[in-house]
């Protein structure tokens, strides 16, 4: 095994819109795993909006990323020496990782990947962090019930695929919101949407709305804020439930952007509105996977994986989250040249 | 008895801020009343912020008024003739009226008024529907929790007054936004409020609520909207929950106003954004109605009204409701020739 390690670098924060600059490739020494620690090789890893928030130097909910610091995220990858009892050699592993190569991660905070339920790849979408969001959002603060008229901005991407197939199976009439008609396509006609909506052949996403939803809408999950959101938001029923997940939209405002105001919108109709951060659910996360691997596994919940291959093209997918480039999840693919 | 009545009708809609010219007062016959029925001469009338959308030609949870109509609004009144078993003539009572001299309600949709518990007015404010919001919105929406902050906007009208109490006895800490020293000193002074924010004194909200509340924001009561409400979101901590009761500030309004996006602000925090609506806890107006009575005859609970003289003042009265003359709840007096 080469002891070369490769590590991306947060070299500067972005002032709005980042770009390549922000981002540092190094060359470092492959570590050794501590006692209960395993040294994994990165297969695949994941890219993902929240990422936005951890280059502003802002204490939040994930801790924010230091100029100079190796940048973290999810990763799949292979034990390649163990410093547990837990986990050997050549096992298949999922955890937070590094945007490296290679990292070592305490055997206690991962999780085993069955190659056999699906690709390693889903373990960062369907059956990950994005999956698990889509689960709980959904069901816990959407809470949708059948007959419902759930809505879905962000619908072709990890969080907003799930969370339309889970709604369908609920009994509830599913309508997203994709950046594409390869997205919207794939929507309706694998995941079970009832309509889908391409935002960028029209800007009139009320009338777009009221087509699709007639009826108004009971539950909205929202990943992506901005003027989807605002139509949105006058045509809430009674009761209605915002999931507020992400807001894709304007991460990279350097100010509070304004828009619309909500609040008198949701006086009449009573509507909940909230923040969503799957966090707050951890001690369920085991049922969440159960369900998800369960539907996964039967060929009930449609998935798909966007890969960039290399490490050193990370930053660009994760610059192409903004822009919309994947379908599902976007990952990288990390080859290695000795197996690969 | 005298024969004519008066009545105010709803003359024109608004366009942007109401003015006298939307209402004329016409006089007309005094109903009489049918079987189940009480002819209730009014006492006092209520004018409510809410009422502003009732001129709007909308359908909302409040029906719109008609142009040519006689307007609504809670009454505590004097039965003069009764032709149901339930009231006889010379009870005080408090339901759904009229702007007027003299109407007919029916028996089963008043609730006698003690004027041995407190003043007959304090039945539109207290101890009537603003006394039942404050109940309902603060305890069932904002879940107050001893040790919380709780942010009041409009903390010196006939909801906010009694919210700021409620969460007091709840153990929180609890600050008010009024609009003059009078309001503030009565918020501190006499309702036990921990702090109060004069708005017109200061245009920086947030560094006044940095100082009253330095630990950040639980539940936010919400009467006001605008640019009070922006300062709030930036400072709510984690799980907040914010109860939108109303958005006076936006009532005149006729396109939806712009300001600051809140969705990006909720989701580091997971607040819960809720609107709120009395109407929705009715089966449970009764539990209401007996703490709050409770709390008044013990003298727990404040409560202060304004009063305008006459009847033929009712519109400057419900005007005056957006530029904050009142302290406590806004009525109007209807005196009597017969025994005033």
């Amino acid at each position: 095994m080469t002891n070369t390690n490769r590590e991306w670098l947060l070299a500067e924060r972005p002032d709005g819109e980042p770009d390549v600059d922000c981002f540092e490739l190094r060359e470092t020494n492959v570590p050794d795993p501590a006692p209960d620690e395993l040294l994994v090789r990165t297969r695949y890893l994941s890219v993902d909006p929240y990422m936005r928030g951890r280059m502003r130097d802002v204490e939040s909910y994930a801790e924010p990323w230091d100029v100079g610091d190796t940048l973290k995220g999810g990763i799949v990858g292979e034990v390649v020496e163990s410093a547990s009892d837990a986990y050997d050699a050549g096992d298949l592993v999922t955890g937070e990782g590094r945007w490296a190569d290679y990292a070592t991660l305490d055997a206690d905070d991962v999780a085993p990947v069955d190659p056999a339920v699906a690709d390693p790849e889903a373990y960062l979408g369907v059956l990950g962090m994005p999956g698990r969001t889509a689960y709980f959002g959904l069901l816990e603060v959407g809470e949708p019930k059948p007959g419902d008229t759930v809505v879905v901005s962000g619908a072709a991407g990890a969080v907003g695929s799930v969370v339309g197939q889970i709604a369908t199976r609920n009994g509830c009439r599913v309508i997203g919101f994709a950046g594409s008609d390869e997205k919207t396509a794939w929507l309706t006609d694998e995941l079970g949407f009832d309509a889908a909506i391409n935002y960028k052949r029209t800007d009139d996403y009320r009338a777009a709305l009221d087509e699709a939803a007639p009826g108004g809408v009971d539950v909205y999950f929202d990943n992506v804020g901005g003027p989807i959101t605002d139509a949105v938001f006058t045509t809430l029923n009674l009761d209605a439930r915002v999931a507020v997940c992400g807001q894709i939209a304007h991460y990279n405002d350097e100010e509070i952007p304004t828009g619309p105001r909500k609040l008198p919108q949701i006086i009449p109709v009573r509507a909940r509105v909230e923040g969503l951060l799957v966090g707050d659910f951890a001690t369920r996360f085991g049922e969440a996977s159960e369900r998800l691997t369960e539907w996964v596994a039967s060929g009930d919940l449609e998935h798909r994986e966007t890969v960039v291959e290399g490490l050193e093209n990370a930053p660009d997918a994760f610059l192409g989250l903004f822009s919309g480039d994947n379908i599902g999840k976007q990952v990288v693919r990390v080859p290695s040249s000795m197996n690969e």
